[in-house]
Formats: C-alpha cells, sequence, structure tokens
C-alpha cells in the first residue's frame, strides 16, 4: 500500500498572551507514512482518533517558568488522547484495541510501550469522546477532588467558578447530590441557563454580574472549586466561612497574561482555610472507585456531561484558543479520524 | 483602700505602615479603680500579669477589610495575657486562681466570666511568661499544625520562615525530631546562630542571602512552614516537590504596606500542593494531647524556647514595632506586674 498523509499540528513560537492560531501552532501535512513497512522497534503503530484540548495545554507553551513538561518548537503537539491500534510488536495491544493517555497531534504515531496508556473497554452507551471527558480525565478530576478534599457533609455552601466547564459542570452535580446549596459562575448567559439545568441554585454571568455582590448575598461559602485564579479567588477568600475548603483546579485567568496575584493569603491563616490543588495525572488513588462508578452514573443519565466535538486535526489551533477564552462549552475534542 | 492607678494602653489611630508608638497606641495613666468596690456583677475582678506581644496585633489595627475582630479608637487594646483573679462572684475562679485568655491591656478589669478563659496550672519548672509561649498559644500553634498538616514521615526537607520566632523555633525541633532536613530563614546573623543551636541543617540570614538560591540548592521541598508569605511564598511554591504541604502560620509581609500577590498559586495544581491556614484560636483539636505532652517536654529541656520579656505596660507600642520589624527573638512578653 501506498504511504498515505500524516498530518501533524506543530509547535512554532510561545504566544505573548493568547495563543495565535496560524503562529503559535501549525497544521502540516508534509509528512506520510507507511502504515505496512513502518518500523515498530517492538512497539505500536496507533492511529489518533481523538484528541482532548484542556486549558492546560497553554501551559505548556514556553514562556516563562517551566514547571511542567513544555512542547518543543518544530515539533508536534501532545496531549490527552485516544487512538486506536494498526499494528503491534507488543503483546498488550492487538489490532483494533483503544488506548487513552498521551498522545501526538499527529494523524499516524509509532509508540514505543503502551505502559503509560489505558486500555479502553467501551460502556454500553457512552461514546468514545466522553472517556476524554467525563469518563475519563474530567471525570476523575472532579470525581477525585469532590471525594478528597470538599468533606461535604460539614458544608452547606458551594462556590464552583466556570460552572459550564467539563469539570465545572460535574462539580455541581456531584456538590447538589451531596444536598449543598450550588452557587456558580461562567461567562455566558447560554452557560447560566446550562448551569441552572444542572441544578445550580445561584448561577451568574460573571462578565454582567459582580461576584463579589453575589457571594456577600449568598455565601458565606464552605468549598469553593476554583478553575479561575487571580482576582475571583481573592472574592472568594473574602467570602469564606471559617475552616472553608479551596479545590484548586485551575488558574485560567493568570495564564494568558497579567497575573496580579492573590492578595488575601493571610485569610487561610486567619479563617482556618485549606486550599488543596491536584494534579489528576500524578493522581492515581480512587482509580478502580471511580471506574466502578461514575462510567455507569453517566450511561443511566443520573450525570450528564456535554462534549464539543470538532472535526478535524486542522481545528486544533482554533479549539486551544477557544478554550483558552471560555467559548466553549463543555470538554472540547477534536474528531481526527473516525474508525 | 484608696483608689489604685489602672494604667491601660489605648488604640488612638490605625497605622498607614507600620505602627508608631505613641501615634498608633498611647500609654494611658489617667484612670485609677478601687478594687474594693468596683461593682464585679457577678464577675471577677483581674490583676493582668503578663501580656503576649503577637503578630496578629498589626491585624487587629483597622486599616481595610475587617476580616478579624478589631480594635477600637479610644478604647484599650487587647490580646492573650495572663491575669490573677483579685475578687471573684464567680464560683469558677478563686482569689489567687491564673488564667489565660483575652486579655486588656490594663493592669485591672473586671469580666462578666471565665467562660473563654482557662484556668491554669503550672508544671514545676516552667514561668509563666512560657504559658504565653511555648506552653500556651505559641506552642499550640506549632504541635498542631505539625501534627495535622505535615504527614512529616513522608517528607525529606522542610523549609521554615522566622526560624528564629516563637513559633518557627519549635518547629525546626519538631522537623528534626521527625528525622527531616530542615531549611530555615530568618532576619540577623544572631538569628541564624540560634536556628542552627536549635538543629537546622540549612539556616540563613534572608537579608544578606538569596531565599531563591538558597532552595534552588537545597530543595525542593516537602513541607514548608510559612509566616512571611508575599513573594517568599513564591519562591517556595516554585522550590516545592510534588504533593508539597504548606503551612501558613502568618503572611507578615503583607501586614505594613504593599502585597505583592502570591502568583504561582497554579503551582497547587500543578504540583498537587496544599497549603492549609488555620487559626489556633478556633481549633481546639489536639488540646489534650498538647497538655499531656508539650510541658513535659519544655520542662525537661528536651524541647528549647525563647521569651524576651519586657517589663512595663507602657512598653506595648515599642514591642508591638518591634515585632513587626522582626527585632525580637523568641516569644515577646510584657511583664505588666509581679503577682
Amino acid at each position: 500500500m501506498a504511504p498515505v498523509r500524516n498530518a501533524r499540528v506543530l509547535f512554532n513560537q510561545a504566544p505573548k498572551g493568547y495563543p495565535v492560531p496560524g503562529e503559535t501552532t501549525v497544521y502540516d501535512e508534509s509528512q506520510t507514512i507507511d502504515l505496512n513497512t513502518v518500523p515498530l522497534n517492538g512497539g505500536v503503530l496507533f492511529k489518533t482518533l481523538l484528541l482532548s484540548i484542556d486549558p492546560f495545554l497553554r501551559r505548556l507553551m514556553p514562556d516563562g517558568d517551566r514547571d511542567w513538561l513544555q512542547f518543543v518548537v518544530g515539533q508536534p503537539l501532545f496531549g490527552l488522547g485516544i487512538a486506536v491500534v494498526v499494528r503491534s510488536e507488543n503483546d498488550d495491544a492487538r489490532p483494533g484495541d483503544h488506548f487513552t493517555g498521551m498522545t501526538l497531534h499527529q494523524e499516524y504515531f509509532v509508540s514505543p510501550s503502551v505502559k503509560d496508556m489505558q486500555l479502553l473497554v467501551k460502556e454500553p452507551g457512552l461514546s468514545w469522546a466522553k472517556y476524554l471527558g467525563s469518563a475519563g480525565m474530567v471525570g476523575k478530576t472532579a470525581y477525585k477532588g469532590w471525594r478528597e478534599f470538599s468533606k461535604a457533609k460539614k458544608a452547606k455552601t458551594v462556590f464552583v467558578t466556570s460552572g459550564a466547564g467539563a469539570v465545572g459542570s460535574l462539580v455541581i452535580q456531584l456538590a447538589k447530590r451531596d444536598g449543598t446549596k450550588v452557587i456558580a459562575s461562567a461567562g455566558s448567559d447560554a452557560k447560566v441557563e446550562y448551569m441552572k439545568s444542572l441544578g445550580a441554585d445561584v448561577a451568574f454571568n460573571y462578565k454582567t454580574e459582580s461576584t463579589k455582590a453575589i457571594l456577600e448575598r449568598e455565601g458565606p461559602i464552605d468549598i469553593f472549586w476554583d478553575h479561575v485564579g487571580g482576582e475571583t479567588l481573592d472574592i472568594a477568600l473574602n467570602a469564606a466561612n471559617k475552616f472553608a475548603r479551596f479545590i484548586i483546579c485551575g488558574s485560567i485567568s493568570t495564564y494568558n497574561g497579567e497575573n496580579p496575584g492573590v492578595k488575601n493569603t493571610h485569610l487561610l491563616t486567619s479563617k482556618s482555610i485549606t486550599m488543596s490543588g491536584f494534579s489528576v495525572l500524578d493522581w492515581d488513588k480512587y482509580d478502580d472507585e471511580f471506574y466502578a462508578t461514575f462510567p455507569k452514573l453517566l450511561a443511566s443519565g443520573e450525570l450528564v456531561s456535554r462534549e464539543q466535538v470538532t472535526p478535524g486535526l486542522d481545528q486544533v489551533g482554533q479549539v486551544i484558543l477557544d478554550v483558552q477564552k471560555g467559548n466553549t462549552t463543555g470538554k472540547a475534542v477534536i474528531l481526527v479520524a473516525e474508525e
């Protein structure tokens, strides 16, 4: 069989603020691959099906302190994805198997092993896209963070930012299942309606209403689940009850430009607040519990989630920007190829 | 018996930055009290013996957000202290009993009850001043914070700021008893020597050495016990290991002027860091454990602590400033009166 196209999305240059599609990242169709003859050297040839476009991808674009792994100029982006095995010289991967894990933003790639990837077995009624979202890392983030840090039995009021986002929308539902009053914010009226449909007691558009005023009226808050950071975190510290638990799941307001800094950290002391962050990639605690319960709740519809599936590897740069700007609803996924 | 002087330290005006003795607070001898006839209305007449001068007193001087109780202009300061019962109409307090708790900065005062105060029974070999320090709130702060949040068994390296301070010096010793490597900072060479004498493996003067460079060389850190906040907290976040525990015991760099804000809160997420503050005043957990063990360790000399006892109620304003500027070593106490 003749070689086929092996398109890629390359990292091109570090953005100053928001990433710019076509500058920060470029779509490249110059390479081909011969699927029958490409040497595997004991590894696995994968066909990329789906890519997860997460807020943290922005943090892999080097422009300052290198606290995580980073993209390399001229090389493909990488991130979470789902790929299917085309050929294999590894006993743990058979053609047709689906795996999730770190995936190149490239149509086909050879992996030396599958030890850092996870074999997926689909629950009836769940799409593969959900395995990049609520049944995957997104769901684990919400489930594990809530399970470990919320102490929800002692909570009356919860505040969730990015409440229409992939993680936030699940947190709203977990918080309601635990009987708390939920305040949730997002950046559009459509998102406000979505958060209300998920059960949020107070849902508001932070672009048109004052977060400070809402929390003063509806708080104090016992749990803060945050994706925003910066000024919002300061406002939440002011509105926190004694012994509040803050779960820091992201700081998107600080990724794309000026970072005002969090000024109210002294309130951690005076209010006995604990602020916990966690990187779900480093956290396998509760994995078994998660897989035993969460996909079933999603398949039965007891928990709902949205995915925004955009076809085309060439759309990666745009969707990365949309995620940073808050212009997506639910988990953003790129459909690279059908099976 | 004739009325006697009842001197007080009054709150006079909010400081802009550091408090100014004689302006922020004024010493006042204009009042007298008749110890035999002052009406108690079922309460207790106390003679103030000792006052604890703590960093947090600065935060009771209103100049912005009112997150704690605050001093009132024209009224006496208050803070932790030890007082002895002169007369009592309350069955829980007999003349000669010593109590600790919130105490007016005033030679004599009538308290309606003793329910928020604690009766003290002195361990042989411990001074009353220690009961405002290592055998009191200071010791409880170190003991409880370390006990609850350090997870010391999993720690290799600990960083302590204000390591020559009342709490910090105890934390160094607790960390060494748990077998960790201890890095400790303070603001003078004499304090550096003191921290070394307590067992700190790396002790440095942050005014003459770079905290960033020291932590890059001696880190990464698993536990950060902080009294400083601001830029130091950002440096520590950069130098933290994954799963580090930050115990936020104070933020003195932010109390007296410009607060740069903490910019690295996104590292809480990427490094799975938990940052816990606690106000020991709201925290009675571990009280029994503390009293059963800590005073004995102090009396036997297995744990050491320093108190800096300054005689004279008229010195309160100066010692408050000295504490804010870091010019004291160990627990700062005002001796108001001998028994």
